[in-house]
This record gives structure tokens, sequence and C-alpha cells, in this order.
């Protein structure tokens, strides 16, 4: 990896923060966000300005760029990636050190008096913007709004904003149309008094209207914007996408519906406009429904007294239950995938141990490969974690050429992988080992096996929130003196982002929705040990109702049901550190991965692959 | 208990509310919250304005009156009690129910066009302020201080602000002297860049200057504020007290100390002058550092730029650390109370049985009685919980004529009591039968005695937040689909309040510090069977370093010690739902319970309640 070579690009963006074409008054600093117009996790070639500016293409970090500096705040997990990548124009801000200054405090101890900073406000949340504005006010300077974006100006090889066809979802698949779930929505805005709601979040659009799109890779999104009014609905997307007679039927365009459902199809571009419109019409009691981490632009739009800002929205936290259809897509999903996972481990086996040719971009394409053979793929969920050894170690590794290690008989491999089909959106993590685990290794296995079956089986009433679970995941670790540095789950998509709000099982305390039964989460405890191997072991599980002697006082117990239904590696048990209950969950596990996926090998007819989960799912024997 | 008649109390009150005399303009609603200056949890009986004003005494609730209407917001410990309590000027308001308006809304929705709400601004604490503040004002209405207690205006015979004696505590107890905690707060107030520090809250006080006061009930605090800054003390506080020789020598008042040990003695009331006239003083970047809970009076005296609001002063945190004498002394303060316990439970075994005359009222005097045969006793911690039967679901219930009932060998008795003594503060909730237990009653016993286990036991790393340990204390309970409706622990001052912050084990994310070696907690689960029985063991427990096989990558890691050596009584235990470990757990406890109150039983010639410990503390058996 060599830097990339800023001097000419930094020398251009500080002729845009003074040049009259874009800004009123000259800004003496200039934010570079990660995220596009829609908060999204994962972004389109055309939003990474920050990887473009800087070099540094991470997930997570925030360039600032002012006449005399540039520098570039990011976490734990990227300050090596991030110092190879960028150039010596640039300074590093490892968030989470002591003496790391916050992005405020460094604009404030650098700026000449009276500063304005400019940002792009379409990129900006709300909040974000709130909190720096604040901070900047207090010591003299301005956060300006910047309307056209100043990266974009110097970018001259800006790929184009993706605009790829929509993929219609019927009834099957989603269970709802998307007709009721404006109906409901509609009733959630009645219920808060609230005459307007605009969906800003790609994936909250997408699964609005049950359409998916490909403009993001990973995510089955695509851009767009909605505003729906008690009799309105106005859908901001761009290209002849809607032409498609497919979606022009699906969106009933062209029939002669109630105008209350009459969909408007209105330019992607057009968004602000529309809505500083819809603002301006408003008497006072008339509220406008936005998520407090929309864009700055957006929020503007609607006059303060008009806003209701909410963390969730209705449409995220309806979106996380998943109704029966839905459900039943994803036990499909991840049936397909577990097959595919069945091959993959077979392969290997057959691959590492004789030959040692297999490295991890190898392992990755295959585990690709096997999965694109199941109906209804799409694409992956995420880039493949295929990391054997050290490698192992690092949470958020994706093999490239420079780091690729072959697996080996004597190295821990751990596989996070998962992908999308029409029915569902899976993510699993195993962690094998092709030849003979040390006992330390089988020890911090076992622990984190434990954690995983102490949050898989736990029982506790309607209406907990999943970061009380997270302590359970640990407990077998902490007893030793071992910890994980992350959360256990994620809220997971059906048929959409892999990572999903309202709801998760962290130590961290967000503001997370209480679980409920249909919501579908990950359960991935983990150990990592720096320079040696990592361990983790993730499957998607789905909230149900638990029965219980007693049921607290009828207020419903819950609990979970394993979507995931992968052979864990039996090999890397200590069984002596099981409880009864531990070992029977693993045989029953098993079991039903057996008569489950094993049916579906048996109906694909791939015979060696059934061969080697029926090896696999041997009952644990106690010793 | 018959309602307090309020008509003419009202009448005078809403007169109040409209005369120049203490208002500029009348006001249209009068706000009276529970608590005293200095947000405290217990307060003195003149305090007690809103008791005053509509007859509910509970320990929560908020008073507001406008021209037409009285309502009362209170929870759901309380709903009973106000109802009882107040006559039908008043309207009760169901606090977490869902059809329960909030405060602002409410008045939003009962005042006219344009009104002015009025609260005493000592009163209401700065962050409350700012959000009623805000919803008022987005609604066209006003919150305005009113300077003027109006409560104090017509209440003709409230009690005088209590000023008695202050008890002075040398190194032995306090392990650091005032002049080293005044060292210790100035670097933390360099650390954060601030000049000056207030302090507000009344045992912030008494542990900074190592006094201790008897002006509230249960908590050994006196009122007074204080100001530090870099080369000043300024004391506030009122009375004669500190011309007491021992507390002028305690505090040095007479020495020729260097000037910035040299504590100005001021009065009570001149506290927001002064305030005021620092925050004149200072110039851009000199911050004076406030909780963000001190009153709005307080807050507002510091020009906005120059306040520095936390959660948690330094004091609080540097409080919650006990080091080596504070703990000794807390462990000397549990042998005392173990031994008035033990009393008590083989007093209440002699006379219940027989007898059948103990009522709870009778129970709780006798507690008291032994504790006060104890060395260095002051006072009860709180108000004794003494409840029989059905009552003992009552989770805040204190015993009371109306109430009272006999201890019978066919109830579960349950007592949650504790005292001050000049070493420490006790809080133990014991569950005991004088008869036999029926097996539903052993069963839950078993779980919530599960459940203290679990967090008495657990592991943890340095660092970890109490509220992730509070499912431990739910597991075994919601196994079978019972839960209970309170956090698990509570920070314990070192004689000093009961319930102190910054850390606790709740369910409520609350902001806690981090748990470190030193801290004080109590382990309190619980069940409770409405109508029928209460459930709950307590114990205090110490945070102190744990040897683990790998130690969190140095790290360090935690669990607790128990301070509370009072016998769990074994006739409720059902053992066949206990694990080894628990058993164990019991038998060793037991054992250490027998070793350390049975020495001290023997030292102080109990022989009776030594045979008592003793046939209590045989180890289980598994069956």
């Amino acid at each position: 990896m060599s830097p990339k070579i800023t001097t000419e690009l930094l020398k251009q963006l500080r002729q845009a923060m003074k040049s009259p074409k874009y800004v009123q008054e000259p800004v003496q600093a200039y934010i570079v966000p990660s995220g596009d117009a829609h908060q999204s996790e994962y972004i389109a070639p055309c939003d990474c300005r920050r990887a473009f500016i800087s070099g540094f293409d991470g997930s997570a970090g925030t360039a600032i760029v002012t006449e005399q500096h540039a520098a570039m705040w990011t976490d734990g997990r990227y300050f090596l990636q991030a110092a190879h990548q960028m150039d010596n124009n640039w300074t590093l801000m490892k968030m989470g050190l002591k003496d790391t200054p916050t992005q405020e405090d460094w604009l404030v101890s650098v700026l000449p008096e009276g500063s304005k900073v400019g940002v792009d406000p379409f990129i900006i949340p709300s909040d974000q913007w709130k909190r720096m504005s604040k901070a900047l006010k207090s010591a003299g300077h301005d956060l300006v709004p910047v309307k056209e974006n100043l990266i974009d100006t110097i970018w001259t090889d800006c790929p184009q904003r993706p605009c790829k066809p929509l993929i219609t979802l019927d009834l099957s698949y989603t269970g709802v149309s998307w007709r009721d779930k404006i109906i409901a929505l509609r009733s959630k805005m009645a219920e808060r008094k609230v005459l307007w709601f605009v969906v800003t979040a790609l994936d909250e659009v997408a699964w609005l209207f049950n359409l998916r799109g490909s403009d993001v890779e990973y995510n089955p999104v695509f851009f767009a914007y909605a505003v729906i009014g008690m009799n309105t609905i106005r859908l901001f997307i761009d290209g002849d996408r809607v032409m498609d007679p497919a979606v022009r039927e699906h969106l009933q365009l062209d029939s002669n519906l109630e105008p209350e459902f009459k969909i408007q199809v209105v330019p992607y571009g057009s968004i602000l406009t529309e809505l500083q419109a819809v603002g301006t019409g408003l008497s006072p009691k008339e509220k406008v429904w936005l998520s407090d981490k929309a864009s700055y632009a957006l929020t503007e739009a609607v006059p303060k007294a008009y806003r209701y800002l909410t963390p969730y929205t209705p449409i995220c936290i309806a979106k996380a239950v998943k109704n029966a259809s839905e459900t039943d897509g994803m036990r499909r999903a991840h049936i397909k995938d577990a097959v595919a996972l069945c091959e993959l481990f077979n392969w290997l086996e057959k691959e590492v141990v004789p030959k040692g040719t297999v490295t991890e971009i190898i392992a990755a394409d295959k585990a690709e490969e096997f999965r694109s053979q199941q109906k209804d793929f799409v694409e992956l969920s995420f880039a493949t974690i295929s990391s054997t050894g050290p490698n192992g170690a690092i949470i958020h590794y994706k093999p490239v050429p420079e780091t690729n290690r072959t697996l080996s008989v004597n190295e821990i491999y751990l596989l996070d992988s998962g992908a999308q089909y029409k029915d569902g959106t899976t993510d699993v993590t195993r962690t094998m080992h092709f030849g003979t685990p040390s006992a330390y290794e089988k020890e911090c296995f076992t622990y984190v096996l434990k954690g995983h079956i102490a949050v898989s089986a736990a029982i506790f009433p309607n209406g907990t929130k999943g970061h009380l679970l997270d302590s359970f995941a640990r407990s077998a670790l902490w007893d030793c003196g071992l910890d994980y540095l992350h959360g256990t789950g994620h809220g997971v998509g059906s048929f959409l982002n892999v990572h999903e709000g309202p709801c998760g099982i962290s130590y961290k305390t967000f503001a997370d929705e209480p679980l409920e039964a249909g919501m579908i989460v990950s359960d991935e405890p983990g150990y990592y040990e720096d320079g040696s191997f990592g361990i983790r072991i993730e499957n998607v599980v789905l909230v149900i109702p638990a029965e219980t002697k007693y049921n607290f006082k009828n207020r419903g117990s819950l609990t979970f049901e394993p979507l995931t239904l992968v052979p864990i590696q039996t090999k890397m048990i200590d069984v002596n550190l099981l409880t009864q209950e531990e070992c029977n969950w693993v045989n029953d596990y098993h079991q039903k991965c057996r008569e489950v996926i094993g049916a579906e090998l048996e109906r694909q007819g791939r015979h060696e692959a059934l061969q080697w989960l029926v090896r696999e799912t041997e009952p644990l024997k106690v010793q």
C-alpha cells in the first residue's frame, strides 16, 4: 500500500474554499464526513469523498482541511491502514486515545479568530451539526453550510451516482403490501399528531415500497427519498427505473387508485425544494416527522417549530419486527446459506489439509461461489472476513493481496460471511481448525461458545432491551479474565442491510428499542489474541415467545431461535468446560443442523457435503 | 389515613400567585417539587412543602397548582398512598401509565395562552428547569423563577431549618484529611481548566470537610454549601456550630494556615450573592464547575459562558471510592450490625413462634434497640422496612399503625434495615420464615438467592459499569418467568447517605460510572407476589480486585466481597435448585459469618445469639 499523493488536490480544495463561485465568504476550514446523504453505513463510490481527498478508504473517518492543515479522525480499527494510505500532508487523529483532540477542540486550537467552517449540509446529520455548531459558536467561530460539495468540484473523474434497475418484491416475500405499510405509517403519524413523514434512510424507502436495488454494494437499496403525507405519497427517485413495467405495475402507477395511495414520482434532486414547499405551507400544530439523523439540509428545510425528530422512525421500528413471510424467507435463506458453507468447509478440509494451497482470498471466493449456486442469490451481504492465524485477531479484517495468508493445519481459520438472497439476508461466523488445536485455543473457543449459548438460550421478559443480555455472552470469558472489545449482536434486515437498528446486543448503552418476537439479531461473541488468532461464533437468531413456568405474570417470555444452522466445530470444544445443559444445547443444535440442512443437501444431491455434515454433527460425549 | 383538607391552603396559594408582594406579574401555575436546595433524597421537615400543600408525604411527587386545578405526579409506589392522603381538590397523575400526561403536556393543555408558570429557582435542578422551560416556551408560555417560595409564605407553622451540632471525624475514620481532599479536588479542577468548584450536595460538603451532622433524618449531613477556588475555601453554614472548639480545631479556623487552606465561614444564605460576585469577576476561559443537578438559581448565578456542568462532580466520584480506613470502618460497622440482627432474629424466633405477639412495628423497634447497643451507633440509615405476608410485596413499605401486621408462623417476614455508625453505614435485607415455608415460597427464595450469588460472585474487568451486572441477578428468575421491578443495587456511603452515586447495579441505563476497587454497592434482588409475600436478599458488598487466570491482559479483574455477614435462612432454600458452586458459596459465606460474627458475639457475651448463629450457619447438604 503506497499513500495517495494529495498535495495538488488539497491545493485545489483550498482554492475552492475561497472561491466566490462556491462560497459567499471564504471558509477557513472544510469538513469532509464519511457518509452519504442518507446516513448509510455502506456508501456508493461517488460518495467516497473522504477517501478521494485523503487516500484513506476505511469505513469510518472524518477529514478536516484548513488553510494550513489536513487532519483525519478515525478509530483504533484503522490507525494502521490510515497511516499507510495517507501522505504526509495529513495528520492522523487517533480517536479513543487520551491526548487526541476532538474535531471541535482541534478546530478551535488552529483557526484564526472568527473563522467560518464549511460543510456539505446534505452529508452532515442534523444532530452532529447541532453539536459541532454549538462548540464552534462558543469559541467565536461559525459552522456554515456550503451548498455545492467542494470535493465534487475538484473530483473530475467522480463516478456517476448509481441508478441500477429495481427489484420488486411480491407479498410472498414481504407479507405486507406497500399500501398496508403506508396505512400503518399514517396511523403512527396520527398517533403522534404529525402530518408529514420524511423517509431519508435508503433501507427505509426500500422496505416501505417493497422494492430493492443495487446502487450500493452489499446493501440492496437504491437512491431515493420519500415524503408521506396523510393524503399524498411522493417518491423521489431518478432514472428511467420507474418506467420498467414491472415497477409501474408494482407501484400501481398507472392504476386508478384512491388519491391517498397515488404515488407521485419526483426527481431525486428535488427533495429539498419540495420539502421547503411543505414547510412553508404548514400552520401551527402541523408537524413534520424526521429522523434526528437526517441531514442538516433536509432538517433545516422544515421550520424548527414544525419539526418532530426522533432517534428511530416508525418505519425503522416496524421494519425490525419481521412478519411470518419474512421469517419464513429468512429461514429459507439460512438453509441455503448453510448448504453453501457445508460445501465450503468440506472443500477446505480436502484442500487445506493435504495441499496447503488455499489462501484467505481463495477461500472467500470459494464461499461466494458456493453461495451463488443457491436459488435467489443476489450478492454478498458484506465483504467476507476470511482470516487465518494472526489475521483473525483483526476484527474487521478483509483479505487483500498484501496481507493474504495461506490456510494451514497449524492455524485457526475464522470465516465471517453472509449473503443477500431474495428471501433473506445471512451473516454467519465459524472458527475452524484443520489440524490439532492447542489446549489454550480450545479453552478460549469453549468460553466463547458458552457465551454464545448463554445468549441464544436466554429467557427474558417481553420488553427487555438487548443490551441487558450482553453480559451473558461475556460471563464465561470474564470468569477467567478474558473479554472481547465489540458488541455481541446487531439487528439484521430481511433482504436488506445486514446491520440495522433499532435493536442489538451491546455493552454500549445506546438507545436500543426493547426486543420483541419477530426481531432478528446476531449473537456473536468472540475472543482475539493479538498476533495469534481470532475466535468468533456467530448465528443469526430470531426472537420468539418462550414457555416459562410462570410467564412473568402474563407479561410474556421471550427467547431466541437460531436461524443459522451450520455446525460448530466440535474439535475446538473442550467438553470438560461445558455444563450438561450446554452439552445438550450443542447436541440439539447439531441434531437440527443435521435434519434440516441434511435434508436440503440430500435434495440438492450434495452427497459429499452431506457426509461432512453428518460427521460434524456427531453428538458431544462428556469425558 | 384521612386526607388533608387543602381548600383553604390552595386558596391562599392562589392569592400568593397573584400577589405583587411575591411576583412581578401573576403566575397562572406554580410548581412545588419534592426536593430541597441540595437535590437531597431525604429532606428536612421544613423542606416538605409538597407534603404541606397536598397532604401527600411519599418520597417522590411533584405538585402543580393552577387557578383551576391542583395536580400531583407520583409513581406506582405511591398511587394508593397519594389517593388516601389527598382530598378531592387534587387530581392524581399516575406516572408510568400510558394515558398520564407529562407535567409539561398537562400545563400546555390547561393554561390560557401566554401563561407564566412559577417555580422556586432554589428547588428546581437546572437540568429540569431547562427541559420544562423549553417545552413551555415552544407552546407560548414562560417558566419564571419566583424568588420567595410561595408555600413558605402561607406555611405559618413551618418548622425551623435544623441547625444541629456537627460531628468531626478524625483520620482514623476518614483516612484522608480535608486538606488533602481539597488538594486532590484542586488538581481535578486544574485538569479540567476550571477555577472554581461549587459544592451543592449535602453529602459532598460533609465528605469534603470530614464533618457530619444530623439536620436530615437518616442522613448524617448538615445544611451547607462550599465554594472552592484555587486559593480560597468558602464554607456557607449557619448557626454557632462552627463556634464549637472541636469544630474550630478540626477546620483549623484559628491556626496560622497558608492562605489557600484558610476556610472562610460565610452565612448559608449568602451563597447566591457570593456566587454572583464570583461570576461577575470572571474573565474568558475561567470556568465554574457545578453539578448539572445544582439548583437553577445557583447555576444562573454563573454566566452561561463560564459554566462547566457535569452529571457527577469530582467529589461524588472520589467519595465513592473508599480508602482503607473507610473500608475498615465499614467492615467494623457491618460486624456490629450483624450482632444486632443475630440478637433480633434469635429474639423473634423465641417470641413469634410460641407467643404471636410481635408486630412489624415492635420488630422494627427491637431491631433499632439492638443496633443502638452497639458502639458508635448514631441513628438508623433509613426507615426500617419491617413487613410480613402481603405487606412484604410493597417494596417501599414502612409499618404504620393502620397497616401493622403481626408476625406469624404462617407468613414470610421481610426486614430491610440499616444504621449509621460513626465508622460506617449499613443496609441489609433478610427474608425469614418462622414456620414452614411452602414449596413455592422456597422456590422463589432460591431463585432470588441464585441471583444474589450471581452478582456477588461475578468476576468482571476493571472499568465495567454496574448496569452490565444487573441481568446476572435476574437470570435464574427469568428462566422460570419471574422478575422484580427494581434495580439490583445502589452505592452506599461511608457514615453518609445510604443511597449515593455515581455507581449502582440497575437495568435502567443511567450514566453510572465504572466500578472500581473500593466502591461499595448493595446487591439486593427480590421477588414480590402481590397480596402474598415479598422476598429480598440484600448484602452490602465491596468491589475488590479478583484473581483470574488471564487477568484481562493486565486490565485487571474485579469482584465483590460481602461486607454484610448475616446468615441467609437455609430453611428457605430449595437445595435441589442450587448448583454445587452455589452451595459452596452459601457454605463459605456462612462459615465466614460464623467465624467473624461468632467471635464478636462471644466477645460481647451474647451467648444465646451465638447459639442461634451457629444453628443458622450449618452447612447446606445436597439431598
